[in-house]
């Protein structure tokens, strides 16, 4: 199993962003975290950080013939991306959003996600744990569908 | 560490109802492995399903003197009870919002949470594992927080 | 042929409750002529009056082993409660949603019901008629069904 | 007692139009069952069928010398005609709205009727029921009002 | 000059309808009136009424060759019909629109007008003596164009 | 029969102010065309323009002891007074609102008056003849009520 | 002259819950301010806190044959509880709300009370005095109404 | 292959009307292109145009049995026909919604057509080329579907 | 102590004016009970009324240096002075907003307070003891915080 | 004459994604469908796809200098790109927006255009007919202006 | 060159209210800045602070024949005031609006300006430097104008 | 000290793109003009344009370790990119907006900025001097902090 992994804009910045909104561990750290579980869980994964909304649409697309789901954190694109949900939908492949901080306890325009009504499900506010949980929900989810 | 769990309204008819929304497990089923994990994470859990806000809003103000944290799926609660909500932010307890189904992807008046705002985060649409990944964020975050 | 019948909150009071909005009969006046109308129709019926949303919620779920359908006056839960909803969509009964009152006709958060789109149809505006209205309309709607 | 029953645009086609929104029966065979309601209610109907609101509206102002109370299926009408609404109005008739489908369960804009609100009370989602229905309603008011 | 005067749906009702919105004049009685001040302002003029929309975009349609102007109550049509609008604006004459009644404390749907955007102007709540008014100042704006 | 005219803020200005908008007519022009015909109608008024929203809410309450109605241009405070609102509702006095411009022509938040809906109409848009068509049109309102 | 006091939900965790909203006295601190002033005015309370709309919507139907008037802080339920609405509508007895803190000052959610338009008034933002001075109000408008 | 053609209201004063809209071909020069084009793909058509809602209504209606598809310039009935809409889904017929200007940059109520969604498709700002290319369009759809 | 205690617009037509929203007590009498009162509580008043938006301003920046606490009615400016608001905000001293009527009941825009957000608290509905209420709520409160 | 052609985000997986959307023609096909029609019309066309919202901006910039009308479908970007609106806007080209999908059938975000009000005209929901419909126009257009 | 320059409500308690709005210079530091500004610029100016609306608007109309720009900080008034919209705009001269405060940053009633849309421009956010920034771009604007 | 200047999407067309709007300097002139005042100002600048979110995006990335302030033209990406937004929050940099036009003057979408609430403040309108105005606020603004 081959899972794509993607951080949206300004997560490069984790560590020295705001740790109120999104906790101390750099996206570095972060990407160690996920490299772990992904041996325990023994799948593979594919982890980009961009800052470009198109990079990401073509790197979903790339998934079509290559993995078996997408973990992402669109980030400030989750607002505003039909891009990325087209993408999403286009490709068929299961696809869980994670937040690092809680959307739903921050500004009004960060409650609605454009992406999330295309994905099986949303983990939100758990900082760096979100990405565990999502990547645990979405291995498990893929083995069911199996 | 002790964690209540609370099961919103309609939920005793897991396994029965809707399973394209709500899968196919029963609430007995959920519990045991809810209990199952506890296990694994040495924590004590006391579990209950109810149909009645007050039970529920009482529940939580109990957690007062004896939780250390609170797993919940409000379930239609989610949406109309500001009760809940003021009972959660009273009792100072750290509290994870878990659904089953994915509540973005659904009806209109399911997309927005009065509960997700007072706590921690949200994790929603996978179903019983939503249940398993919030236990396991909640019980993370409250070791942190020590 | 068995069916539930369920009044909602304040509706014990009728007949000294302002009568230009629900009429001058009592609740038991109701029932009364409720009852009359099952022994033509040749059903059953089981009457309950609540204040209660987790009582009603709770007698709706038990119709799931029960009864072949169920009408309701939700009463001021027509408005505020998604947990009545979601036990109706969850017990797979036909259900009818009654209104003393031309509820189109009074205030603003009146005229959208959160209980009719998941009911086979509304009778609303006939005073104690609309419950016979509704019964009539039930039973046909179960015997075309079968 | 003289009742005018109105049916609103494209219901000449019933039967053969979205049978899953509006039965399988034909205006015929309901204007059948209406007369034979009538019958047993012992009163006179007059029924029309017109894609005109112009039609409805001199029907309605009609009604003013002619008839003790109108049933009317506004359709399409429902939802745009303040025209249809200000002859109800005008004439100081007793009214009652029917319609075939759950209009509270179809599109946002089917929700709302500017008929309603100047009517008696108003029948929703029992196919060709709901004439019946209404029908009784209607006859039932204007006895109990003499 | 000459001025074509157009009655909206439901005015032949007039004196007969509603007295507390509309006053105890009828259509004749106003006509009447307005045919005397028609006299002594020295113009001409043709007056219809009409519960069709069609009728009345059609007359205006034929103002474009057969009149200086038109003066309109549009009735319920006022807040509906796009097509009265669009007719008013092809022919460029120019057009007052009256209302009997001061449609700004009426219903929330009175108080938008489709068609006064696309008139000179708007007299709205003098009972019939908003015709004069609307005449009057119909037939003076049209001798300060020339 | 004494009539209090009162106009609003800026129109001091009229004559060089916006001539497309309001016209080439000076106030001077305006208020000796409503001398003249008050003197036709046999009436007294009293003019007074002012841009402060206090002075015109007080000459409001002063027309309680001495005036039969009142003419008013609110101009911009058509849109944000209620304090004017206010005064004319306690007074008791009939009130006709106009205004120079068609208001329901322009922008979005000129459509909505505060002062309208306690006023017997409204006429806008015939330039300075909007208030001799009020004029008269207070008059025999106040003729017809004694 | 007898009155019901009535405490809604969570109000049980007064002084123990957000002391920066609520004050900190706790309920049986204000209880006991409340039975002082009711001694002072010679007038009898019977007082309840409940987390259950039901209970209170029990309470006050209760009221219909055994009190004057109603003192309550719906807390929670002020802004989505139609029953208690409806309560207090059907059972003829002055009412009067009162809020610890100022709800006009909090979330948006807050700002809009579906109970206080049925009541005679609100006193809201002056922690426990908000009670002394809403028992006040209300037993002056009683011995007023007398 | 039978094609029914229907322009909506005032679409009989094209070329004469606000040219800066709508161009400067007359209903009969667009009627002649339409009439070449068909000649062109061999199919035959039947053209008309009508003011009222309920001519087209009946046009639709009627092309049950006759013909295989419609296209509609619906003109101002475009924003306020539900009546049209429920013709058009009635009768199971591929329809193709054209407009001469483009809708989507005139006035903000011209943005939402209540017809394109139960259309294949929507052409408009291109003159009466948009019927040319709106017939095109059309044909080529039934060819491909049969 | 020393409190400013404002009557806003067209406060000096009490008694006059709308009995059934404003009670029967002039603004003479109004103030005579305060005046007790203020003798009752040991405290300086300073009374006025004025229609003038920036008189009230002025009076509240006045405030700064001569008195602890502020009384106000703001009457129509509750619903449209950011000024009033600013004013309060810059004192830094604790405002108290009191109502005649019940705002609750009234008109949607009378729903909305400007001022409340930053004042201690609000009374609405008790006629002229909004006052005496509002008054001693003040001074409790400035007794506390001392 | 020279054209250039844009396709906008994932519209390079046309023929695998969404077939009940999109169709089952791919990008490919559809250009040579595209390059046939050019022949026939002689005009020549330069054809891109891309995913970035900024190769597009750059785009239409570049065909200021070099082409004489652009012919667009901005997919997902159709509704969030103000920067593709204003460099349409720059370069004072003719534009033409096409959807293969019917758009205003779709998701509510999907009805409303970003471009559409800076383009000529657009043409949705006819498949890869859109793009040669469109084409069409956009040469006809440039033709007639010449 | 003459410059009138306009300070809004409240702004004479500058220094004294909400530093951390506002900043810490008073309004005569701040005048005394533009004094030196406008003899660094040579240019005269008249500056006025008023709470009144009404003086402000007299202002603006005296500027008519007297000074060739205005710059002003409505403060409260930006948000309320359509009198100082009208005023400026019947005028026809050159005005800058200015805010101590970045008004886009604070309560969202302040995000929209009525004033702003009939300015050069606005600037906001630079405390008291946003006023000398303001001159400058006005001094700058009339310059280049002539 | 050392500041960042970027401009935004379609600003290379500066000079060449609507003067009504942007005025008829290059962007170019503009930059010559900003390094003449940054020389006069004694501060280093970077300067560049790009039509590209991300780039725009990753140069304030950049500024975290390279520059003292921001001055930012976002252009179309004002009201659409939160990613820029949360980039500016992310490096804790003070930071200008500016626009060549007045955005409050122009579509109701530019009237909203998502850049400016995280922005010291704005500066609109004023054409190529608002960028020199934004560059003055700025540096005065850090020399203050410092």
């Amino acid at each position: 199993m081959k899972i794509l992994i993607l951080h949206g804009p300004n997560l490069n910045l984790l560590g020295k962003r705001e740790p109120e909104n999104y906790g101390t561990k750099t996206l570095q750290e972060i990407n160690t975290l996920l490299a772990a579980l992904a041996g325990e869980l023994k799948i593979e994964t594919e982890i980009h950080q961009s800052n470009s909304e198109t990079f990401i649409v073509e790197k979903i697309q790339a998934s079509l013939d290559n993995f078996d789901g997408i973990l992402i954190n669109p980030a400030a694109y989750t607002h505003t991306s039909i891009a990325i949900r087209d993408a999403i939908t286009a490709v068929y492949r299961p696809c869980v959003e994670v937040h690092l901080s809680n959307i739903h306890a921050r500004e009004e325009f960060r409650h609605t996600s454009l992406i999330a009504p295309v994905c099986i499900g949303q983990v939100s506010g758990f900082g760096h744990n979100s990405y565990l949980l999502g990547l645990r929900a979405l291995v498990e989810y893929i083995k069911e569908e199996k």
